[in-house]
């Protein structure tokens, strides 16, 4: 098979189906959600069976066992889909809201209307119920979609598309609505990104390694997430009773997710008073503290403590390890989380008022926090009702991303003969 | 020169310059763009003489006469550019506003809040005002910018870029927070797309040529302006008293905007008694028209006729020529709109309830309207005060492009000592 082809007649038939798609109504979208959910239900035997062949398949290949872990299809996590199509559907249908209708003097009345963004290309690591949430969010927000799953999951995924293509069929939908890319071969995804006749948007979810390529290559646009390098700066003004909670569950209530802490910045003032506490606190977790000088004498005698390097402000750590720095103060608390941050979360805890709101408005990143862990940093925890992804981008979506970041605005005009003088 | 160096400099500059710009209240901001506007107009005879030296070497350089007169600066371009600098002052700031604040039930509180990009690319044609247009909109909007304008232009911009470094100093906003390019190297303009850690958008006006040229090279994203192949579909139950003023005004108000209608389509019921109107009113203007095999046989006789090619239907033409072609009704007419448009402005004349909501719907254009000339699909009849630019994309910034698409939105999280539990 010529792969190339083969994704040029997916992104032809994704594309014919994305009319289809957009121009449903909400219960009919809803509809193919309900379908596909009973669909699994129905099947999860033959689904579980699927993943065994595939848990097989990647034990055999040596697959590491954190990735064997997401691989597998559990019955709790084909409930978790089950139920996550399910609050799909219980969420407000973001398509063909038309908002700011204004009149304008020359008589027309100009507004704007949510509508989809047409294809959407998703890739993503071997984690088959990642499959089922992306094909939601893309039927909910009347997108296309084209899934390209990590090859490890083939087979379970081939078995969830065709359960997804039942339902969108069921629902007198375009059953190429949802298209799952049915090969591993790796020049799949290189013809997915190259294709901006067919594709709207890609969505990498994965490595860092992963999307640095995608960058290099893709003429789509993308919304993606690179890292998480994260801060907490814990002011002068800080209340301590918030202080040592926040840098706590920043830092520890889980090491491997993005929106962790991976920088602890405090200011001069209230050092000697908070580092020897939270010590106390990161002790029990056996975290690693790498201090800068000052922090360093503060700290003496903490049990796993190492000095900072300039490349220690920069890393993400993904492990019970925490770079720890004293600040004058905000603005170089503020300086030092624009020039290190991965843009993607900061909180400061603090209760003066012009700190709070200048960190408030001065941070430059996706989400910015005042007195609350990083790790609020989530579509669920935001009220999104689901989460496509976390993009560290500024233009289109930034942060946690939607339904409506699967949308845009056109420009409605409502008329009634006028010309332009 | 190292032309790469150079722009590297710029560019680290501009991102320096980007904080101090983004952290300025509205009162400073405001200040600087009436500094500006008064140091114009004070040194209006100075930039006069600058551009007299532009123009005479562009004279001579053979440049043609229709880019020569977007080149000169009169009397009246020098008060349009003041007073346009006077209007977006009276804009509301879009910068801080905090939108969709709403408790969780964890407690923290997540909302909004509307912030600059950071640093915009501005890559123009030589039109001097243009230089300070875009200047305004990046103060208010409180972004960096660096501008490079048509080497044709480039004392006259020398002579605006030390007029816009006073205002800014005036205001105390850092000098660096707009930069005009001051090299005519075009080597600059392939440096300014390829510096993502400095610029986080570029904004390419100018021809199609140009941008497809950029869209290949950029590794900045871009807010992009293509084409403008626009429609008006005469609906079988239009109102023909709209529909020969709104097709008339959508073709011949301007030819060469790119909001000018380029296809006519026209439903078969009411073919024979608008065709031969329309005609009518064209013949005045010499329009030519290009007709289906259809329309050909009702326009029989029609001084300016020839027969549409298959190439028509995605021609801009930017002159006096339409195509013109008869359609089954709203299905056909929407599938060739889909098919063929450029996405930037597309119309529908009709009475017919069903018909309006499934083409504002179901086209998938920036702009989509209702009994009212594509000609108006423009930031200032839009309301948006100003305009950078037409984003034919779908992410981000679509159709007119003003303030609010040089802003986006990040997350603000209102905590009190919240944790993830």
């Amino acid at each position: 098979m010529d792969i190339t082809e083969y994704m040029q007649t997916i992104g032809r038939q994704a594309r014919a189906a994305s009319r289809g798609m957009a121009r449903a109504d909400s219960a009919t979208r809803n509809q193919a959600l309900l379908l596909i959910a009973a669909a699994i239900e129905r099947d999860a035997d033959q689904l579980r069976a699927a993943n065994a062949r595939d848990m097989e398949a990647a034990a055999a290949a040596g697959l590491e066992p954190a990735l064997l872990d997401r691989l597998a299809l559990s019955d709790k996590a084909i409930a978790t889909m089950v139920d996550g199509l399910r609050q799909i559907v219980a969420l407000p249908d973001p398509i063909g809201e038309i908002t700011d209708l204004k009149f304008r003097p020359t008589g027309i009345q100009v507004g704007r209307m949510r509508v989809p963004l047409g294809v959407i290309g998703i890739i993503y690591e071997a984690r088959p119920n990642v499959t089922v949430d992306a094909a939601g969010l893309c039927i909910k927000s009347g997108n296309a979609a084209i899934l390209r799953g990590g090859s490890e999951a083939i087979h379970c995924n081939r078995a969830l598309a065709a359960l997804v293509a039942e339902g969108l069929r069921g629902a007198g939908l375009p059953e190429h609505g949802v298209q799952v890319v049915e090969t591993t071969d790796r020049a799949a995804v290189g013809a997915l990104i190259t294709m901006p006749e067919f594709v709207d948007v890609i969505v990498p979810r994965g490595g860092k390694g992963l999307i640095a390529r995608l960058m290099k290559e893709a003429t789509v646009p993308m919304i993606k997430h690179l890292d998480g390098i994260c801060h907490v700066y814990i002011d002068a003004k800080a209340d301590i009773a918030k202080a040592l909670p926040i840098a706590m569950n920043a830092k520890t209530h889980r090491y491997g997710t993005c929106n962790t802490m991976e920088t602890l910045l405090v200011a001069r003032a209230i050092a000697p008073t908070v580092l020897p506490q939270l010590a106390e606190l990161y002790a029990t977790k056996e975290v690693e503290l790498r201090a800068d000088p000052e922090a360093l004498a503060i700290l003496q005698g903490y049990p796993h403590l190492t000095p900072a390097t300039e490349e220690d402000w920069s890393t993400e750590y993904l492990a019970p390890i925490l770079a720890v720095k004293i600040v004058d103060g905000i603005d170089a608390a503020i300086e030092h989380i624009n020039t290190y941050s991965s843009k993607h979360t900061d909180a400061i805890v603090t209760e003066d008022y012009t700190d709070a709101m200048r960190f408030l408005r001065e941070v430059d990143s996706a989400s910015v926090m005042i007195n609350a862990s990083t790790r609020f940093a989530d579509g669920f925890e935001y009220g999104l009702g689901a989460e496509i992804g976390i993009s560290n981008d500024k233009l289109h979506a930034r942060g946690p991303v939607g339904l409506e970041g699967l949308t845009s605005l056109k420009y409605v005009v409502f008329g009634h003969g006028e010309v332009r003088k």
